[in-house]
């Protein structure tokens, strides 16, 4: 790259920060790309990071020593998130949204980008310990899956639900569907995980939790370690196989005959709140 | 958001546009955001316009009239995107990844968020024509349809390979899959789809095409139009159901017994270098 003057540096490392979350980039790669001293790199990061900082973009981390350098953590604040949830809570809400067996018709919302961006953000900035992979179960939380993963920069694995599976050595194990109460099986090739990784568990929709169990167990097998797990929506139900999860929505009634639903947002946004209370 | 200097309003621009691909965004609106004249807005665009062309970030397009503004963009420069998929078709190359039946093990590769952003930008790079969704079919081209979708600013829709969807009325149709040479279902809900729409199709692998032919045959039904099909890797065979096609790679032989085989840039990069020699 040319030499660069400094609002056109400014252009092009936010970009470049953006692009790459989570990577450290060396002071040294950005004076190198912009002909510039060290110093301007420096004030040119802080003022990145008094942006990102105040506008809630996320954090810039600086990273000392040899492998040193500048990483882009992608962030979103309690209050923007909760004024993304209440706008989906609405849209969830809507009573034609209902499905025979206390299900809701979700995949329009699951497929948007820009509200999957935004559901994936808030996981990437609620589960900030170590992960090497995000897995979810096919079909309808893989986006969702993918765009945790993205701003997590790690991988996604796929579990299926079937035993089909044509990639090599597979594991699969049995569980209980909490839906149809029948065994069902699922199942992942052993090259799609390495073994002891950790795992963050994402899936679209939660009831008793048969299916979050399952993909434990099968994460059992990897000797892998579940460092979280995050739904999109959860619907109350009596009795839970899943206690340690992290929901995005509720649905606290969803009645067929009355054709209403009730969704609020879920446990995110009451243990957020409680963790920056306590801060 | 408090008066800006330039050098803040260029970080938190670019960050703006990169966040809202395909959107108009009115000059107003960031003169407002900045309480600043229009007159250092379009001069600040215009910084960003310039970075953006020549780092080949994509293109920011001045929209005239009342509901007028700027729009970003997303491309990839066919330079850039040969040095991305060469590095793809090395890794794909590897014996290791040999499946029974002519497959290759590829669920790595599109698991990981870098390598799928690269694909779907080339995608949408390529697919300029109007669309109002992105289509694919459950499950190893969820993650690229999205990926492809979100620089599209635009849905994703996801069809199902059996009939057992229970999102209301569904249309299913029947398809021959090139691999097992048997008939099979694919099925969509009504609700998932407008009438009429302008659809793009995007798959992770494709060796006859049954399987795009099937998408097609279902579209048909949705009364929708094809306006591209895209797929990540082809595999040459001798008779083809589908000819009007993109491809990223193409895998020329998998050899079991040899272990051997070989891939080179699908007809993505043939095409396209032939677009850029005519223009």
């Amino acid at each position: 790259m040319k030499k660069r003057k400094r609002s056109a540096r400014l252009v092009d490392m936010t970009r470049q920060l953006l692009a790459q979350p989570q990577q450290v980039i060396p002071l040294s790669t950005f004076a190198d790309r912009y002909q510039a001293a060290k110093s301007s790199i420096s004030e040119d990061l802080a003022i990145i990071e008094e942006v990102f900082r105040e506008e809630g973009y996320g954090f810039l981390q600086t990273v000392a020593g040899a492998a040193g350098g500048v990483r882009y953590i992608p962030h979103i604040s309690l209050e923007e998130a909760e004024k993304s949830i209440h706008e989906i809570c609405e849209r969830l809400a809507q009573p034609e949204r209902i499905l025979p067996g206390g299900y809701l018709y979700m995949s329009d919302i699951l497929g948007e980008p820009n509200i999957l961006h935004q559901l994936g953000l808030m996981f990437a900035s609620r589960f900030t310990r170590e992960v090497d992979c995000v897995l979810t179960v096919a079909t309808k939380g893989i986006s969702l899956a993918f765009a945790t993963a993205s701003f997590l920069n790690v991988p996604v694995v796929i579990a299926r639900r079937d035993s089909r599976v044509t990639e090599g050595s597979v594991v699969s194990i049995n569980y209980i569907s909490g839906s149809s109460k029948r065994i069902q099986t699922m199942s992942l090739a052993r090259r799609n995980l390495p073994e002891g990784s950790k795992v963050l568990i994402i899936d679209d929709f939660m009831k008793a939790g048969g299916t979050v169990q399952g993909m434990k167990d099968l994460l059992h097998e990897f000797n892998a370690e579940v460092v979280g797990v995050g739904v999109f929506a959860e619907s109350r139900v009596e009795e839970r196989l899943v206690h340690d999860y992290v929901s995005l929505a509720t649905l606290t009634e969803v009645d067929l005959h009355k054709r209403r639903i009730k969704v609020q947002p879920g446990n995110y946004f009451s243990s957020e709140r409680h963790a920056a209370l306590r801060d």
